[in-house]
């Protein structure tokens, strides 16, 4: 089967034999997959991964342990934690310190022909849900995470920085929950995409609104977002921090302090509230989707992906 | 009367008139004064403040409109809010965007032989608190603002990072709020005053313990306490930033935001708890007071709160 290979910065497609499972593993067939910024980051080198890369996937079942999972449709979620731990028992597999991570810690990935992932990973899909629609329901995850985290009034004015893919889906999750989100970014044909959502967006300026609101979502990439919305943010007000930056990222803290302002890091979040979200159509994603390849030419994704005003690219199997 | 005055570094004696009282202000007659870290940082330029510095006093009332008060021996909150601002109003008149705050913003601070702050600003002392333990109101309410911030349950470990003189208070606050404190110091002497309260502390290795504490407290002042706080907190878990460090702090954002870890700004507190943890004796300030001087000798008296080693430093009229 094909599968890509992730070494050295270098993109490749390699022939390799299909994977087996082990018992409380689905044996997957891939259907579409989504190259995520993460994607590229491991590219770069950052968290020295090598091996299968990939992360967002709509797959079949085509062999597992639960008989009735055999030829469903599924997508899955990406840590597979040891499921006895603290973290697993309260529900937060997701922190378990001995997580593999698919296709970024220790667990080959999704761009390719076949891969395994546990049974317990997988969320079977409605066949009302497109598979191009579906291959969005890990970001949409990390865009729900907030909610679990933060509790946002509806009506709240919240602005969201960054109208990168996770912006953008961000945008219009907290949209859907009732926030009257404000989005500020730089591109104005991505910002349309979250205004055809019913998103309020705006070209950020060098002077953005000072001490303005009681939340700002950082998921501009940058490292210079997180001082902005420093900036941006009310006294006691939240910063929900999205963007990994890679190296250093200096901050005046001072005003942290001073203002009690609290920040809140967040990353995966749970698929349930993501896929009822896509499923609604609340969030739409097909307006994102900037173009497709198959795995055979995924070297061709990749810099597609990288390149500058495209949002997400897709993998499709050969 | 005597005032002490900071200029462009200077810490300077001179002889003013008494100040005039307003409406709805009392007028107060120095008893003792304290020198925070702020004060210290204030001379060195980093709040663009002149005039007279100092926000840790007791006082006596000389003159005001409520006849009562006339006499009492009182401290003072510091931030001298409008009373009518949605802040005012919540109760936060600590994050008034129009306040003035004695001694550090617009306000002429505490170390003159008469000051003037509103009645409102008032706790009058029970007798048998001791004037100088009740200086130190104003830094135990700051240290007390963390379990207005924070829910920690009884019994939670917490890491207490720095052993200075606000780290010191907040390890004994926490301590007295049932927390089970670890306190991580430079000084084995500091750490010992701390330990006295029933703490446990350690000093700090170059290797502190990992992934550890679902809340660790920043009281370093020091740029690299934060990182080490990152490294020293569990995922999900809180990190409380009390250092107000000048310039940039770097810090690698990543493990934040993929350990969804809280950092929460804290500030100023209520004195109320705080006076009542003074009262009770849960928290012990008679062996943090290194040195005392007239406010004539106002200069030395800076030198020495600088001094290595040094605590708090105590201000007498002359």
């Amino acid at each position: 089967m094909i599968s890509v290979h992730l070494e050295n910065g270098r993109v490749e497609v390699r022939r390799t034999p299909r994977p087996r499972r082990s018992p409380g593993f689905a044996l997957i067939r891939l259907l579409c997959g989504g190259v995520c910024n993460t994607d590229l980051e491991l590219q770069r080198g950052y968290y020295g991964y090598s091996g299968v890369p990939g992360h967002e996937f709509v797959g079949e079942v085509v062999d597992c342990d639960t008989p009735s999972l055999k030829g469903a449709r599924v997508v899955g979620e990406i840590n597979l934690a040891c499921g006895r731990c603290e973290w697993c028992l309260r529900g937060l597999g997701r922190h378990c310190p001995k997580r593999t991570v698919l296709g970024i810690v220790k667990h080959p990935g999704a761009f390719r022909e076949f891969l395994t992932l546990p049974e317990a990973n997988l969320h079977v899909l409605p066949p009302s849900l497109h598979t191009d629609v579906a291959v969005f329901a890990e970001p949409v995850a990390a865009a729900c995470e907030i909610l679990d985290q933060v509790k946002i009034p509806k009506g709240e004015p919240v602005a969201v920085l960054g109208d990168g893919k996770l912006g953008l889906l961000i945008a219009q999750v907290l949209h859907a929950s009732g926030a009257q989100v404000r989005q500020f970014g730089k591109h104005r044909e991505k910002l349309r995409i979250a205004e055809a959502a019913g998103v309020c967006t705006e070209i950020v300026k060098s002077k953005p609104p000072i001490a303005t609101f009681q939340f700002v979502v950082e998921a501009t990439g940058s490292a210079a977002g997180l001082e902005q919305a420093v900036r941006m943010v009310r006294p006691r007000g939240v910063i929900v921090m999205k963007s990994t930056v890679h190296g250093l990222v200096s901050i005046d803290t001072a005003p942290v302090v001073v203002n009690e302002v609290t920040l809140v890091g967040s990353r995966c979040g749970r698929f349930g509230p993501a896929l009822k979200l896509l499923s609604s159509g609340k969030v739409r994603v097909d307006n994102m989707i900037s173009d497709r390849f198959p795995l055979s030419q995924a070297p061709r994704a990749f810099n597609r992906a990288a390149a500058k005003g495209v949002l997400k690219v897709l993998l499709d199997p050969c």
